[in-house]
């Protein structure tokens, strides 16, 4: 989560929503790591999770992830969830809770449905509050700064 | 939907889950076309509807699809559905309803959620038979040549 934090800051630093995310293979080793980039790529898909999943088979030569783990700063959206779903991760470690955004303990709640392919272990709650005062820092200043960020 | 079809049908052919994808303007123009790319990719989130709506934002030089409508044979999934649901699609016009794997009707029911950011209007059931006859014969034919497609 560390490393999910330190990326989270350079996200911030870049004006991104601040979440950084990396893959983590069975024995621990960091296969690839990703931040938001969704202003940099203007793409509003370019979400770290997706970003370092698709890296980390980039990287890996393989289809699926059976046995790695998502660690992340904030809980995924149900795009980022459901993608950890199709890639077969093992278990997803997130920091801090996300009522409005989130899609794994909130909403469409991925996972929680007969219909899901595949339930990895869920780990919320890490380092919550250092990841959520990050994230209300970051629309602090938004709201100060411009309104790039409203829908 | 015909276009959709045909290139369902492609997907076929090249050995994926026959699935297609397009993106329609607001005057009904087809601005991107896609079509299942898992296989050809190695990629688990190479689904036909995520490729369309990222080909449609390059195309056009814009982050969202506000005014654009997704049409694919298929429902699609809740990784699908949910980026649908950050580019902002007005309309997701879909062919066969999918128990299994749909995120939109079934399942996590991706925006039938308060936490749903935007709710596209969904016409599904499009030419629902032809749809789902040619996704019948797809895992017909892979069940008797091979277990490529078994989680």
């Amino acid at each position: 989560m560390d490393v999910a934090l330190h990326l989270a800051k350079r996200a911030f630093d870049a004006g991104e929503v601040p979440v950084g995310a990396l893959i983590l293979s069975p024995e621990r080793y960091i296969v690839a790591q990703a931040f938001n980039q969704m202003e940099q790529l203007q793409n509003p898909t370019a979400h770290a999770e997706l970003l370092a999943l698709a890296q980390a088979c980039k990287k890996l030569n393989q289809k699926r992830l059976v046995g790695y783990t998502l660690v992340v700063n904030l809980e995924p959206c149900p795009m980022c969830a459901a993608a950890a779903m199709h890639y077969r991760v093992d278990r997803i470690v997130f920091g801090a809770y996300d009522s409005k955004g989130g899609g794994t303990e909130h909403g469409a709640c991925v996972f929680s449905h007969r219909q899901s392919l595949h339930r990895p272990e869920i780990i919320g709650g890490v380092r919550e509050q250092e990841s959520q005062n990050l994230i209300k820092k970051f629309f602090q200043k938004v709201r100060t700064t411009s309104c790039q960020f409203l829908p």
